[in-house]
């Protein structure tokens, strides 16, 4: 949709700023040459997010190395008048970290790293730049379990995760990111650092700021280091695939797995899905045929001295097969094969159908089942070729869908927007469950939020950002 | 602090409202007979708190039936200037919920009741007058568990413990309330109804709105409904008590129960809070004597058809007495004795101490041994027969302390505070970890929270509420 170099797109924010150059020498004057770089210098890595094209290029880039270039670089930009994009590792998938127009691209790369870990409490401390798979490692060494685990984990940053509260595949056992956090550090717009680095389980002591910054995309304040809980350390978990008949089957299977202390991912995935990534997936030998059925990925896991997982997955997959609930299973008997499984699930195979678009959806997990068939039904009573696929997280009501069609034109995807999501609202979902509204479905916020919320939202972003330089033309 | 009729304590606020009788004829006339109580036919229950002298009492009572009359009084009261006490069970511990002087106060008990409870999702939904017990017995019937439990189940409505994000015994496991919640429905100041009655687990469709009503005791809007998680039912649970030379082996002791799936409560007792409690529990005999050591009550249930919390406890407590962790345990045979030991940690007979004062502080679960101390060896120095007994949820670092002295005057009682927010502010901790700010903390609130995040504090106060009527005199 955007690409090319300083072209604002359509409907991008202007902002009452300075000229280039004078916004670059007021930039470097204020902060020094090591922290910004003047928008021709640019690579094209700050302005192009994970699976797009190259977006536009912001008006300078600022990398700041403590939290006081974070408050010295608002504070400036609030006086200019200058809007500023927060950006992490650009894996968000809803175009919230990259410039629309005339922004200043505020990477937070250099403020990374671990500052403590506290084994006796449970917690780490981090830098915002910090990637997770740095923060996984650290709890893995320590002898812990960190809650978030996705795809993105090498790329993807603590700080942009806070900001988008990014979910992924365990949030059945420990949350969404908002649940790991016990302190948060941000900046507001003026520049006014606001630390409330609490280290406890339970804090009651005035409101609870940090929710303000976990899940606003960047729009209320900038984080810049945050306390995160641990868990006690998960031995290897026991992965299985299972082949189910259908929708029903699938909730009543979450029904008996979602008792089972040891659970840690309830995976679905469709007909449809399962059966083109079974065929197009490299290396990967799929256990079933895709014949129709479901297919439904469950790992489980202990952190019990002597726990067994494992046992207790065949126990309870024994019980459903003897249920009727289950038609076959297979238990991954080796890391490998159980990463095979995952990577059967995470599907990147999808991505060579043609013009595809991934949605980010949620309703209640026994409703998903029906939400999967009114959607492909709309969509194909317009686009009779149109290819739907279904996979997701269903365990906590979050499903995938990516949508095909040869020959996809401009207008078509924006009207296969406007069906799916509209389906959606008909049904009382959420246009994001997990990857948040960005500028991608900015427009789609009134289809899942009422105007009193949505005017109640812009009323704290006046009251945080009344200049409104914060990654404008994203969520509001 | 407070007693007698129509008196406003000393510093409470003071509106530009109209005359006594000119404001409940104004109330009258607007929302009817059926809902407001005029000033002196109020009954003293809505002008006193739990373990409290009756308090001020109100300019009126409102007692809406719907979330249209909640709209309507707020709507009224906020043209007219008249600050409003929302009401709930009275049970939070810190005069959050009792008006200080010239307001009116807005009971919640009408608005009671269960909405509808979803088996496919697991959630319920409820008016904010509803007790927790009936929350609680409607989960059990339906077979699941709710997530929170504390003594006051039976009084304690379910508005009011969104507003104070109460914490209690089961914390470690699921939470404290903000954790339960997937959807609310708040009422703002000017009357405006902002229902999020999201139904799913992930969401991040704009900011994140029911963040703002949680733990903010009912001063930037009045909790209506909410939409609860449910977590599948528990099996009865197996209960001991340890008996543990220290704290460092009580954190040592943590840090092995932590690692269960089935652990639901982890509380200490003081060696001084347990001898007193083994001495004064009426109908209880004590499993060890007090003599100097700690005891921990461990409960561990599970969801697992089949499960077996009493033989994960039994084994994991056998390691701990052969790594010389725990010295002695006593596994109770029956939902009786548990019932005892859970009497003896709840400590009412402390209640019969002179002059009791009880405070509510969280530190890190590792600091709590060296925290305790501190505070006693600082109490001790000014008031050498001070008694000091130290209880409370310490797998979530939230301790809770009894002091009481012989003949303690007023200027004792305000020193005694002093000294044990001094101590919690020393060490970075929490001056309430669970029953919130109320009037009763107000002065304390600094102590945890810097100048900056109580400027935003009034600063999103002043967005959401600018005329400042809602629950003026509380946290802020």
């Amino acid at each position: 949709m955007q690409n090319g170099d300083g072209n604002a797109a359509p409907g991008a924010p202007r902002a009452a700023a300075p000229a280039d150059d004078a916004l670059e020498d007021a930039l470097v004057a204020a902060l020094g040459d090591a922290l910004v770089t003047r928008s021709a210098a640019i690579e094209p890595r700050y302005f192009t997010a994970y699976n797009e094209p190259a977006g536009v290029r912001p008006r300078a880039l600022v990398r700041p190395a403590s939290v006081d270039d974070v408050s010295r670089t608002l504070a400036l930009c609030t006086r200019l008048g200058q809007p500023v994009v927060p950006q992490g590792g650009l894996t968000g998938l809803a175009r919230g970290a990259v410039a629309l127009g005339g922004e200043v691209v505020l990477s937070m790369e250099r403020l990374a790293g671990i500052e403590a870990l506290d084994r006796a409490a449970g917690t780490i401390t981090v830098r915002a730049g910090t990637p997770l798979q740095a923060v996984q490692d650290a709890a893995d060494a320590a002898g812990f379990t960190f809650g978030v685990d996705l795809g993105a984990r090498g790329s993807c940053q603590i700080g942009g995760m806070l900001a988008t509260n990014a979910g992924g595949t365990r949030a059945i056992r420990y949350g969404m990111m908002r649940e790991q956090v016990l302190g948060l550090e941000a900046v507001l717009a003026d520049g006014t650092i606001v630390s409330s680095m609490n280290r406890m389980l339970k804090n009651n002591a005035g409101y609870d700021l940090k929710q303000l910054f976990i899940g606003s995309e960047g729009t209320l304040g900038v984080i810049t280091r945050a306390v995160l809980r641990l868990h006690p350390k998960l031995a290897a978990p026991a992965t299985a695939l299972c082949r189910v008949r259908d929708y029903d089957a699938v909730a009543a299977l979450w029904n008996r797995m979602r008792a089972l202390p040891e659970i840690v991912s309830f995976e679905a995935m469709w007909p449809s899905f399962y059966e083109y990534v079974a065929r197009h997936t490299p290396d990967v030998v799929a256990p079933f045929a895709g014949d129709g059925g479901f297919a439904v990925l469950i790992e489980c896991a202990t952190s019990a001295p002597g726990g067994d997982a494992r046992h207790a997955l065949e126990t309870a997959l024994a019980a459903a097969f003897d249920a009727g609930v289950v038609d076959d299973a297979a238990l991954a008997t080796s890391e490998r094969q159980a990463r095979e499984l995952w990577t059967l699930r995470e599907g990147l195979a999808i991505d060579a159908l043609p013009h595809l678009i991934n949605y980010d959806v949620s309703l209640p997990t026994g409703e998903l089942g029906a939400f999967a068939e009114r959607c492909e039904a709309a969509l194909r009573a317009s686009w009779p070729d149109i290819v739907c696929v279904f996979f997701g997280h269903v365990g906590d009501g979050n499903v995938h869908i990516g949508v095909s069609l040869a020959g996809m034109r401009d207008a078509d995807a924006d009207a296969i927007d406007r069906c799916v999501y509209a389906t959606v609202r008909d049904m009382g979902g959420s246009v994001s469950a997990e990857h948040g509204i960005g500028a991608l479905k900015r427009a789609y916020l009134a289809h899942t939020r009422s105007e009193a919320e949505i005017d109640l939202m812009r009323r704290v972003k006046a009251a945080l950002d009344p200049a409104g330089i914060l990654n404008p033309g994203k969520v509001l």
